[in-house]
Parts: structure tokens; sequence; C-alpha cells
């Protein structure tokens, strides 16, 4: 067996933390140690037991270490990953890769200039919610698919630290919308044609602290994309229409079902009466006409991200985040920003 | 007490049956009886001991009606309302009033030309699910709110009558979309700045079978009124978001709640652990941070309607469905498909 491949963390907040615990669960790669500028973080390593560097360039001269991940603010993503890069390392960059798509491209460049991997942590490609729906998707139990809507929603309000910056890269369609567009685009094979945002400013004026994205593709599917942090009740993770029935994931736990429609004309149908008056084409399905079946199964391992790199660094395989991913995604969350300026749909592809 | 004002019913369908039944419990109107220009349906009407004119004029003719309810199809609202308040008639109008806004014009004109009242049945202003909302938009128990979602679902596709045709008045913008924006303009007193509208044709080409229309408020307040006829699991009815909380009504049963926040930062906070990550900001609040109210109670009756109506000819109250309210919802459903057609949001008022 390969031994691992050594890993170096620079930032070591939350999702530093949650990587050097991951990377002590891997089968192929191990933490080499991280780096952080702030003392409290560098303590808070040497508390759990980790190496941490005297500097950054002293990680980044450290050759045992193979891959750096980072996942500082925002805005020091690009500055670090081509130093980096310059340095020998290949990179994973937490998500958002970055503040722009040119600042995205410098770093694609520098990738092709110092021939390392360079490539963006969007993990929740691997989140089981995501992979039922793309699954449903694929083999359409609900027929002609023609509407999807992806929300995560959160009653917390944006949160207080560099995240409700601007000049961090704060806001939610950075945060959260960068997964979900990823997600969306990993799994509709469609170009897009037009693009309509609204951002909201609920608890932040400064940063948008939720958005409703619509996307509409070239197919005539439309999805929506929604984040609010404003939510003390939550609308289902997950609703997807297709000409013949309805799925619906609740929450990341999956609960949920697919209604699918097994005769279209419902002849025993009962009118709902209302409080002031009532209605035919409202009314529920008699029970004879739809069929309940349950969410499809699916497996997921987080790891695979890590293995994938681990491959590609190898050259036994293609990288699994591309570039062109996540450029993609990114002149999408671009032109969504456009279109909530402008208040306008914009055009997109 | 005063002698019940007599209605004669024009058009026997579900709408027009509906009124006769409704009429036969009404403490201030009695049927006179009705007109429809298919014998078969006139058979119906005959069937349930219900007088049947011999033909329009003779229904007209009759000094002792003093109300005519128009329940055709909705291209024929404008000339029947025009000629029976010709004929001295008070008319009731169903919903949709008419197929354009110079139609309504043309109708208000003759209402205003032969002094008769003229209004429109806009019977869901006493639907309890909308007077809660109502309720908790102006006592506003969540606060300053800022996002409202008013959704009507069904899974039986467009109604396949006339309901399905263009000449017709069909579609669901004109049939459930007028009930809607009726609401929405008569809980919210504010100026509208703009509109942006996406119909749907999963089941029919010709008239929409559902949209989404976005209703942009001078305050900022933004409102999103959905219908479909293509889906088999139904999101809630109502969903409203202040500042400080959030309502949901499920269904026209009212079941539902309000979930208000009473410690804004929540200490300790458990981040969600998903299949491949975990989230802080989307993570559920703890209990002693928020509070669940019940949805307000509220009372209604429908009979107002005719009540008001009555009041209305008699002089002694003002027309509650009014001349200008009609319009503004008309003009508002023009721009909806404006926006549609143009793929664009347009201005409103």
């Amino acid at each position: 067996m390969a031994s691992k491949k050594r890993v170096g963390i620079i930032g070591f907040g939350g999702m530093g933390g949650w990587h050097s615990k991951f990377i002590l669960k891997s089968d192929v790669v191990e933490l080499a140690g991280i780096w952080d500028i702030k003392e409290e973080a560098r303590q808070k390593a040497v508390g759990k037991g980790i190496h941490v560097y005297s500097s950054l360039e002293d990680m980044l001269g450290d050759e045992s270490v193979e891959i750096v991940t980072i996942a500082t603010p925002n805005d020091l993503h690009k500055p670090l990953a081509i130093q980096a890069m310059a340095a020998g390392k290949n990179v994973i960059s937490e998500k958002p890769v970055t503040m722009s798509s040119s600042d995205l491209q410098e770093m694609i460049d520098a990738s092709k200039k110092y021939n390392k991997i360079f490539t963006v942590h969007q993990n929740r490609r691997w989140d089981k919610d995501f992979l039922v729906i793309k699954k449903i998707y694929e083999e359409k139990p609900v027929g002609e698919i023609f509407n999807i809507e992806s929300r995560v929603q959160g009653s917390h309000g944006i949160p207080g630290d560099w995240r409700a910056k601007k000049e961090h890269g704060g806001g939610m369609m950075l945060d959260w919308g960068v997964h979900m567009i990823d997600q969306i685009l990993l799994m509709i094979p469609e170009r897009i044609k037009k693009v309509y945002a609204k951002m909201d400013h609920v608890t932040n004026a400064e940063c948008d602290d939720g958005f409703k994205l619509d996307i509409y593709f070239e197919s005539g599917l439309r999805v929506l994309v929604e984040v609010g942090t404003s939510n003390f009740i939550n609308l289902p993770r997950w609703y997807l229409q297709g000409v013949n029935g309805t799925a619906v994931i609740e929450d990341w736990s999956r609960k949920g079902k697919i209604v699918t429609c097994q005769i279209k004309h419902d002849k025993n149908v009962v009118p709902v009466q209302t409080s002031a008056g009532l209605t035919k084409t409202m009314a529920p399905r008699s029970e004879e006409t739809i069929k309940e079946l349950p969410l499809p199964e699916v497996q997921s391992d987080v790891h695979d991200f890590y293995r994938n790199l681990v491959d590609a660094i190898d050259g036994k395989a293609e990288q699994l985040v591309t570039h062109a991913q996540v450029m993609r995604v990114f002149k999408l969350m671009e032109a969504a920003f456009e279109s909530d300026r402008l208040g306008q749909v914009v055009d997109f592809e």
C-alpha cells in the first residue's frame, strides 16, 4: 500500500478544524500540520496535539507536504493558493474558491504554470440528500422533470465573523449558494439560458443573508436555489416536480417521499369545501390514482474527495472538481449578483 | 325586517350551482330563478325545483329581480353584465370579471351610465386561511414582515372544459391568480413597484396551468403568488416571514403555527452533521431561544358578500369589492402576462 500523502492546513477555524479531524480518519492522506496567523488558533491546534509550523514559509518549505488545504477567509484563498503552488504544492481551496471569476482565472493559470493540481472542496457533492435527488433526476420515476427547488434555511442570521464582511467574501451566496449551484450544475447536463436573482438583506446590509435564484435551462427546466437565514420554520430541502409526480426531501435526515400518478383522470375527486368556496381543481387526489414510493437509497463517502485528489496527483484519475466546473459556478454567481443589481433577468451562456 | 332581494343567476355550471345553494341559506337574498343556454343545465335546475326562465330576456324582464349573478365562462361576463345593467339590474360577475382591463372599463362605464351596482364575486376574501394571514400581517407577532408566499397547488391539471381555452378566458392566472392577488392587494396597503411572472404550461399549451408571480412592494416587502396543477405533494398554503419569526398555514383546514424568536443570539446551537459536512448557520435553534404560538382565531361569514351588496343597493353601505380594486387586480394580472411574455421584470404603478 502506498504511503499516505501529507497535508498542511492553512487556517484553523471551523473548516480547518473539520479538515484536520477528517484527515485523521483518511486512508489516503495524513496531517503534517497547520498554520494560522492567529496565536489563539495555533494554541488550539497545539492543545489537540497537532503540529504547528513556525510560519507559512516553514510549512511551504516542508518537502514532505504534498497537499495544502486552504481554509482561511475567502479573500485570502487566491494569494495563498498561488504561493503554495509556486512552492510546489497541490492545493485544495475551501469554497467559495475566491472573490471573482478573474481571480479564479489567476489561480487556474498558476495551476498550469506550476503544473500543480488546484481544486476546490465542494464536499456537498457527497451529501446524501443531493445524491437522492440526483438519482430521482436521472431515473425519472416522476416522468419528465420541469421544476426543481433547492432550499437551505436557518434562523441564526448571517454568521457575525468575516462571513458578514464584503471585503472577506462574506454573504450567503458565496457561502451556501456556491454548494447548491455546484450541485445543480453537476446534476443537470444542460446549457443555461437565463438567471434571475434577488438577494436578501434582513440582518445584514453589507452582504446578502439569503437569496432566491431562478436558473432557466435550455430544455425549459426551471430550478430555484434559495437560501435564508431568517427562517424559523423550514420549507423542504428539495422539491422536485415531474409531469407524472412530485418528490420531496424534507431535511438532511432525508425524510421524504415520491408521489406518482397512476391514473391521470381522477373520476372520484371530492371537491374541497373551504370557509368561503369550493374547489375541485385543488382537491386532493383519490387514493387509487396515485402511488407513494420511498426515496431511493444512495451510498456516499466524502473521503472520496481526498482519494480522488491523491489519484489525480499520482496521474491515476481525472480531477473530480474541475477548473471548468468551478469557473461555471462562479460565473453563475456573478450573473446572480448582476441580476440582483439590475433588478432584471440576465442572459447566461 | 326588509323583504329579501331576488336574484337571477345566468349560467348554471359549477359556480352557478354554488350560488343557487348559497342563496337558499341567505338572510338577505332569495333565488328568483336561473338561465343557461344549455338545455342540460336548465333540466338540472328543473330537477332541483329551481325556476328556469324561458330566456335571458325573460329573466331580465322580471321586475322582481334586483340582482343578476353571472356565472358563465369568462368571455361572456362583459356582454351579459352590460345587458343586465341596461335592463336595470344590479350585477355580480363571477371572477375573473372579464378578459382585459379595457373590457372591465366598459363594464365600469355601464355601471355609471345605468346607475347600477356592478361588483365581482371575490368570495375568497372570506376564506379563513386568508383572514388568519391578514391578522398576522396586521398584528405582526413575527416583527416586521419582509416575505409572504401564497401557494395553491393541485395535481389534476387544468380543468378540461372552457377553462383550458384562451378565447373563453381560461388558465390558472384568471381562475386562481385573481383570488390570490385580490387577497394580497386587500391585505397590503402599499404601492407596488415591480412584478415578475413565469407561466407554466405543463399540461396545457394554450393557457397557463400554473405560474409563479413575484410582487415587489414599495417598502421592500416581497410576495410570491404561486399556483400549480401538477403538484402531487403540496407546499404550505401560506408562508410568512418577519424579522422575528415565521408563520405557516399548511392548508385550508388551517393546520399551522407561528414560531417567534425570543433570544436572537443562540449560544447553545448544535451544528448539524450531514453526510458530507457540518453547518452551524443552518442548524435548528435551541428550544429556549424560540416560542411557538398557535395561529390566531378568526371569524368569517361569506354571506356578508350578499349582505353588503344589498346594503349598497339600499344606500346603507359602501360596496366592498370596488371597481378600483377589481381594476388594480386586473392590471396586475396583465402585468404578469406581459412579464412572462418579455421574460423580464416589469414596472407596475
